[in-house]
């Protein structure tokens, strides 16, 4: 394989592991930050690091488009683009070329779209893909997929997948091995167990460095999420790296990473920093209402980011209340700092042997939903 | 003296002081960034003091809208609100109202307003000026004033001055004196030597810790700037520091500095930054222009904030281009640090006697006008 993972540990289905990139080693499981546009937005370089975060996920889709892989091929990378050393995964572009283009025409060869930013017309194929991601220098490569829509019937959603795993032994046959970088396949199926254990077996047979599951988190509700990931990932090789595409609320990492999960990306702490929206150990919190108006606690008096060492809910709820850009950036690094410390707790956990005692405290604390008020 | 300034060497006119506040120490001639609302925006505070900033500034007409004043003394006052344990100088409220607010009533008592922000009635006064600065725990309070518009003829400028150094004895009669703690006068009088003699004696008559020099940079040019400097320094008292408000841009610092000026503050570096603009040794760059799409050097190549050293002017122009809130955060950072390190280079050129040889490279550089394209 070009790219190690050495699985040091299980508790139940959860797994302890490591990724080993040509940029550095993973602990796992982890939560990658996603810095879509060669940034994580309202995050410096060093203040993602800070966080505790290793490995960064950026979109191919929107790189493509700007600043164009080929310059960022000539300024030497991504990690040299950005500022981020560290490991860096892709996506394929595949799931934006969805959601963000109505003039998109799928067919065998690939997909045709045309830019969200200014209409010109741009072809993806697997082989493109893959290519576009070298250029990159991405450690992981996503082959490209279509990301089935939910809800699909059954026989949609065979079709949908079985080009996508067409398209997955383009991607491998496309793809350069070096020591370090890593091509993921991708399993669809939508809900279906049958689908989703013959996409499993259809990406086994052609062989990756790691197996991700696309296609959830589109609508389908935690419990359905929860189940297919039981089904899928009895259908994926211990020894490779699973990666959960999307997902997810803090919640749905603790079940997943219960579940055998080993890598997730979301844009949740990111996007909710820029919107109000806070995660505590007791629940989310909307800083935006007024009863933290005159609160000098801290967000979350056991968190050790900055913003919770040094600022009040008073001050979060005015800056949010002024519109300034400091409480996009204290909200999303204090998210980020969140998801790092959940990820870092329940891989202590899982090294204890006490990952289900994790689980249910978290729970717990979760359900009380917030400090009580002054 | 509630506050110390101690003046410790002289380059021509020009001044090396040192304002000895409540909270620490400012070495002078200084520049204080801009933290309007509390925040110096897109930057945390541990940002702006690694630029080198010694002493912010906060706008008392924000402020008293959002949180309110009296929120804010609740806090414990404004350093510990926006964690910024320096000195911090506020304006009076006087500037904003004016060029904020259509619907205000300016009369003898003060000036009644309505907030841009959600129409409701406020009024302020010279005394409830001094009280609410108290309440933010301003280092140095500013006098209520009227800044009196540009062009305006003598007889316009005359009133409006003399209902200042009415509202100026006012504010000092209602200012408490504590050790640290300072209030400073405002000179106004238009472009008129008269004026500004006549405005500057009633200020040394009542006695205040520090004098201002209001009214400029509001479309007068840099030459009748620079020419009411000339005028204005040479009736103020040599042993309190003088302050130009709302100045500048870096030839205005320089050719003020070499006035005898020895505070200043200006939204310039912070809102170019947030506006494609930075300030660097050869000239201001627009980074937005295409020039810099695959340009792989630095902003400055001598520039050592974090921007400068880890990014590249095409890093900067993509940034920009996907409106992405870093690009803020990194030119904003950039440019404090820009003016900061131009402050440090003539404090070391006045202690070394050359100023008016620094002043000679400086224009030489700025004439450059941007490094040439690759």
């Amino acid at each position: 394989m070009s790219l190690a993972f050495i699985l040091m540990g299980r508790d139940g289905r959860a797994r302890r592991g490591r990724l080993e990139t040509a940029h550095g080693p993973v602990e796992t499981p982890a939560f990658m930050p996603v810095g879509t546009a060669a940034t994580v937005k309202a995050m410096t370089a060093n203040a993602v690091r800070a966080t505790g975060a290793e490995m960064v996920l950026a979109n191919t889709y929107h790189l493509m488009l700007r600043p164009g892989a080929e310059r960022i091929e000539r300024f030497g990378g991504l990690h040299r683009f950005m500022d981020w050393p560290g490991p860096i995964l892709t996506d394929s572009g595949g799931f934006q070329m969805m959601s963000l283009n109505a003039l998109r025409t799928i067919g065998e060869a690939g997909v045709a779209f045309r830019s969200h930013v200014d209409g010109s017309a741009h072809e993806l194929t697997p082989e493109r893909a893959v290519e576009i991601q070298r250029m990159l220098d991405a450690d992981v490569s996503m082959v490209l997929d279509e990301c089935t829509p939910f809800p699909a019937d059954e026989k949609t959603a065979a079709e949908s997948m079985r080009r996508s795993m067409r398209w997955a032994a383009r991607c491998k046959d496309a793809f350069a091995r070096r020591p370090g970088y890593g091509l993921f396949g991708i399993v669809q199926g939508g809900i279906y167990e049958s689908l989703r254990r013959e996409s499993a077996e259809a990406l086994r047979a052609i062989g990756f460095d790691g197996y991700a599951i696309g296609g959830l988190a589109v609508g389908e509700g935690q419990a359905t999420m929860f189940r297919v990931l039981d089904f899928t990932a009895l259908c994926l090789p211990e020894d490779r790296p699973r990666y959960l595409m999307g997902v997810g609320k803090p919640a749905d990492l603790v079940g997943a990473v219960a579940r055998g999960i080993d890598l997730f990306d979301c844009v949740l702490p990111t996007r909710s920093g820029r919107t109000e929206q806070a995660f505590t150990r007791f629940g989310p919190v909307t800083l935006s209402n007024a009863r933290h108006r005159d609160d000098p606690r801290p967000l979350d008096a056991r968190c050790a980011c900055p913003a919770c060492r040094k600022h009040s809910r008073a001050y979060f709820h005015h800056l949010i209340n002024t519109k300034e850009i400091l409480g996009a950036m204290l909200l999303t690094w204090h998210n980020l700092h969140y998801y790092q410390e959940l990820m870092a707790a329940m891989r202590a956990a899982i090294d204890a042997g006490r990952l289900a005692q994790f689980a249910d405290a978290f729970a717990a604390d979760q359900a009380q939903g917030d400090i009580p008020p002054l």
